[in-house]
C-alpha cells in the first residue's frame, strides 16, 4: 500500500480526501468552494467527455452554447425550479471596479455600476434555454430539438468536497423539446439508458437504475430518472439524472408549436445531465489503499514502463531492447511511456504510478535484457510476473480487456453483496446502518419517506421500473406496489 | 447572390449582421451582449477547437481548469493587469435568492448573502492562475508548467457584435512557467507561429505576425506576439496574441523557483489566446454575397446531396443510384448527407447550403441516373458541372483539396493588394481612408501613435519581425528603426 495513503478501513473520507490530491487529480482553490482540476484528472474528465459526446451524437444529438447568466426575471419564471435553486445562486449585481482612492493600488465595486436587473450564473440552465427556444420553435417542422451543452455551472454549496460537491462544476446539459408527451418520455428514458450503458461499460461502474421520488426529483421536473452507484463505504452517489419536464418550462415560457393542423400547443421537454461528480464516482468505486485505479478506458497513460538502470548506457540499452515491443503497442493504439526522468528512482516511480492508478506497469533491467524478459505488474491486483517479452503484446492486449472486466465484476459483487431486501422496519435501520442498498416496500407518501430520512439518514435513491410485487409499507403497513431502494448518499 | 441577404458593396457590417443570423450560426441572447452559439455554428468552434487542441498537445501542453470566479484581492495584485480589465468585470456580490414579499412568485437579492469579498467573473485567467503556480513551484524539477484550459470568460463591452465582441466568449488561455526568460520568449514565439500555421493552413486565412506596441499590448505584458488578419473592408482583425509577460505575475504573487545551485529566482512567464472571435475572422475572409463560404477542413458537412424528385420512389431511385459512390466517399473521410426533406423544395435547398457555407452540392435527378451523370457544385467559385458519376470520388477528392488552396490563395492575393507601402504621412492618410494595411516608418513613441490613431481612426496592428529597414518618421521625421503595420481594425 502507498505510503502516506490513509487506508479506506481507518477513515474512508479522510482516504479519498488525500487520494484526490496525491494523484494530482485536483486541489481547492482560493476561491471558497471552487476546484482547480489538475492536468491528469482533467486528462481523465476528456475521456469521458469524448466517450459520451460521441454518444450524443450518434443518437442525433448537437452541441450549442447558451448564456452563462440568466436575468433574475427568467431565473424566477418557472417557480419550482426557481425555487429548488434559490439558496444557492451566485449573483452579477455590478459590472464595473474602480480605483479606490483609500486604498492607493486597490479596487472597489464602482456603485455607478449596478445592473438594472441582477444576473445569475447558471446553476443549470434550462431558464436561458427555453426562452431561447422560444423565439426557435412555431410549428411541428421546428421539432424536434436536440440539443446539447458542455458548461461550467455555479450553486453556492456550503459544505464542498473535490468533485463530489463544488460551488462550480463542469458538466454536459441536454435540453430536448418535443411535441408529444411520448417522445419526451421516450427521450428522457434513452438518455437514461445511455448514461448507464457509459457508465457501466465505459468506467465499470455497476448502477441500478429508476425514478425518483417526488421529494428528491429535479426542481421542475415531472419525473427524473437516474442511475446510482454504490460506493466501497456503503454509501450511494447520484452518478446521472434524466429529467422528463413534461410542458413545465413551456408553460412558464410560453413556448407552443403549431401542430400539423394548425392547433397551438405547449411544447414537450427533457433535459439530463452527469457532471464532473463522474470523477468522484470513479475514484471511489475502483480506488483502493494503494491509491487511484484506473479501468483501462479512462487511463490517460495505460502502460508505463520503468527502466531500471545506473548509467546512461544502460537506459539507452534498454530502450533499444524495448522500442521494437513499444512501437507495436503504439500501433494497436496504447499509450505507453517510458518514464526516463533521470532524478527519480524506481521506488518512487513506482509509488507515483500506483497512486495515479496507471493500470499496468512494465519494469525493465540488466538482467532481463539477457534473460529476454521483461516485469509486468498489473494495478487492479497489485500482481506483477515476470514474462518472456516476446509475449508482451498479447499480455498487454489480455491485461487492457482483462482489467477493464474485472474491474466491473469486481464492483458488481460489492454492489449485489450489499444489496439487501427486508420486510420490516427493525432490519432495515440494522442494514442501513451497516450501508448498502436496501429494497423495502414504501407506501408512496412524502410523509413516510421523511421519517426514514430523519430516523436513519437513509433516503429513497430509485424506484425501480421492472420490480412489480405488492407488499405492505415498513413504516406505514400500507399497500405499497414495489420495493424501492434506500441508501445513506453522498 | 442570395435572397435578401444585404450585399457586402451596399452595407459590410449589415451583411455580417445578417449573414450570422442567416447561415444559423449565433445569434444575440436576452443577457445583454452574450451569444447564444447555435448547433452549425458551434460545430464550426468544434473543428477549430479540435484541431487546435491536437495541435498544443503535440507541442507538451496539457489541458487544466481552474475557478471561474477571482476574488477581488487576487484580481488586483498584477496592477496592469487589474487596471486593464477592471472598467468591464462583472462582479458577484451575492450568493443568494429569497422570496420578494412584496411580488408573491418573484425573488430578490438576499442582503444577508453579501460575500466578505467580491469574485470577479474571470475576465482572462492569469491571477487565479499564478495564485495557484505558487503552489505548484517550489524547485526547477517542477519547470517547465505548460497548460492550456478551454472556458468561457466575461468583458464587460458596452458596443457587442456576434462573435467579434460578446460580453461573454469562449476561448483557450495557455499559462506558461519557465526558469528562464528566453525560454518563455521561445514559448511566446512558438505559440504565435503555431497560430500563424493554424489560422493560415486550417482556416485558409492569411496573416501578418509581429508584436505589439507598448500601447496595444496585453494589460500585464512585457511584450505581445499577434496574428493580424484582414477583413474584405480593409480592416484588420486581432486573430490571436500571444504574450511575454516578463516576471510580472510571478512577482505579484511571488512566485520563485530554487535553481540547481539554490538560489531563489522569480519564475518566467507567458500566456495567450485564441476565441470565438476566429468565427467572426472566418465569415468575413470568406464569406460572399451568396452567404458564408467554409473551408472543407471547417464544414460540418462537406458535401450536401440534394435530389430532384417528384415521387418516393423516384427518390429511391435517386438514393439507390447513390449508394455505392456515397459509402466510397465516406470510406475516404468526408462528411456527405443527402438532404431528403419532403417539405422542402431542391430551389429552397439550395439556397439554404449555400448561404450556410456547404463547399460541394451534388444534385441528382432522372436525367442524371439515365446519364449516368451528376451535377457538382462548388461553393466558392459558384460553378457547377455536369460529370459522369463514375468520376465523382476523384472529383470530390480534387475538390475538397482545390477549395481549401484556392480560398487560401484569393485571401492572399487580397492582403497582398491591400498593403501598401508609404513614405509620408500624406499618402498614409488616403491610403488608410481607403483600408488595408498600410507599412509607414514611425518614430516608436506612443505620442506619434496617439496622433495618428486621433487623426485616422488607424492603430498599429504589429510591429514585424523580419523587416529592418531603416528610415524616417512619417509624422515627426525622427529615425525609425523599420516600417511597421497600420489599419483601421475590428
Amino acid at each position: 500500500m502507498s505510503k502516506n495513503l490513509t487506508k479506506r478501513s481507518e477513515d474512508y473520507s479522510k482516504w479519498y480526501n488525500e487520494l484526490v490530491l496525491k494523484a494530482d487529480l485536483a486541489e481547492n482553490s482560493s476561491v471558497r468552494g471552487c476546484m482547480v482540476i489538475k492536468p491528469y484528472g482533467y486528462a481523465i474528465w476528456e475521456k469521458i467527455q469524448k466517450e459520451l459526446d460521441a454518444k450524443f451524437k450518434e443518437t442525433g444529438h448537437y452541441n450549442a452554447y447558451f448564456p452563462l447568466f440568466v436575468p433574475k426575471s427568467l431565473f424566477e419564471a418557472e417557480e419550482k425550479n426557481a425555487e429548488g435553486f434559490a439558496k444557492e445562486c451566485a449573483v452579477v449585481t455590478h459590472y464595473r471596479l474602480k480605483n479606490d482612492e483609500k486604498n492607493p493600488g486597490k479596487l472597489k465595486v464602482d456603485e455607478n455600476s449596478k445592473l438594472d436587473e441582477e444576473l445569475i450564473v447558471r446553476p443549470t440552465s434550462e431558464a436561458i434555454i427555453w426562452n431561447t427556444y422560444k423565439k426557435w420553435i412555431q410549428s411541428y417542422r421546428d421539432l424536434p430539438i436536440l440539443l446539447n451543452q458542455w458548461a461550467n455551472v455555479v450553486r453556492w454549496e456550503m459544505r464542498t468536497r473535490l468533485f463530489l460537491r463544488t460551488s462550480e462544476f463542469l458538466w454536459q446539459e441536454g435540453h430536448t423539446a418535443h411535441e408529444t408527451k411520448n417522445e419526451a418520455l421516450h427521450e428522457a428514458k434513452l438518455i437514461n439508458k445511455l448514461y448507464e450503458d457509459f457508465v457501466t461499460n465505459f468506467m465499470a461502474i455497476p448502477v441500478i437504475t429508476g425514478t425518483k421520488s417526488d421529494s428528491e426529483k429535479f426542481a421542475g421536473a415531472e419525473e427524473t430518472y437516474c442511475i446510482e452507484a454504490l460506493m466501497q463505504d456503503g454509501k450511494a452517489l447520484q452518478a446521472g439524472t434524466s429529467h422528463f419536464l413534461g410542458q413545465n418550462f413551456a408553460k412558464a415560457f410560453d413556448v407552443k408549436y403549431a401542430d400539423k393542423n394548425g392547433n397551438l400547443e405547449y411544447v414537450w421537454a427533457t433535459s439530463w445531465g452527469v457532471s464532473t461528480r463522474l470523477m468522484g464516482a470513479l475514484i471511489m468505486t475502483h480506488g483502493d489503499d494503494s491509491g487511484l485505479v484506473l479501468p483501462p478506458n479512462l487511463a490517460p497513460l495505460q502502460i508505463v514502463v520503468v527502466p531500471i538502470f545506473k548509467t546512461e548506457l544502460e537506459l539507452n540499452n534498454i530502450k533499444d531492447y524495448l522500442k521494437p515491443y513499444i512501437n507495436l503497442i503504439k500501433e494497436k493504439g496504447y499509450t505507453i511511456k517510458i518514464d526516463d526522468r533521470l532524478n527519480f528512482k524506481p521506488g518512487y516511480k513506482f509509488n507515483e504510478h500506483e497512486i495515479k492508478g496507471v493500470p499496468i506497469r512494465l519494469a525493465v533491467g540488466n538482467r532481463d535484457i539477457e534473460n529476454n524478459s521483461i516485469e509486468v505488474f498489473r494495478r487492479d491486483l497489485l500482481l506483477k510476473e515476470n514474462i518472456n517479452i516476446e509475449n508482451l503484446l498479447d499480455n498487454i492486449e489480455f491485461l487492457i480487456r482483462d482489467i477493464q472486466e474485472k474491474l466491473l465484476n469486481k464492483a458488481k459483487a460489492f454492489q449485489l453483496n450489499n444489496t439487501k431486501e427486508v420486510e420490516n422496519y427493525n432490519d432495515f435501520k440494522k442494514l442501513i446502518e451497516k450501508g448498502g442498498f436496501v429494497l423495502a416496500h414504501w407506501d408512496g407518501s412524502e410523509e413516510t419517506e421523511l421519517k426514514i430520512k430523519n430516523e436513519t439518514k437513509a433516503t429513497i435513491r430509485c424506484i425501480p421500473e421492472s420490480n412489480s410485487k405488492t407488499g405492505t409499507c415498513i413504516i406505514s403497513g400500507k399497500k405499497s406496489l414495489k420495493k424501492v431502494y434506500f441508501a445513506k448518499s453522498y
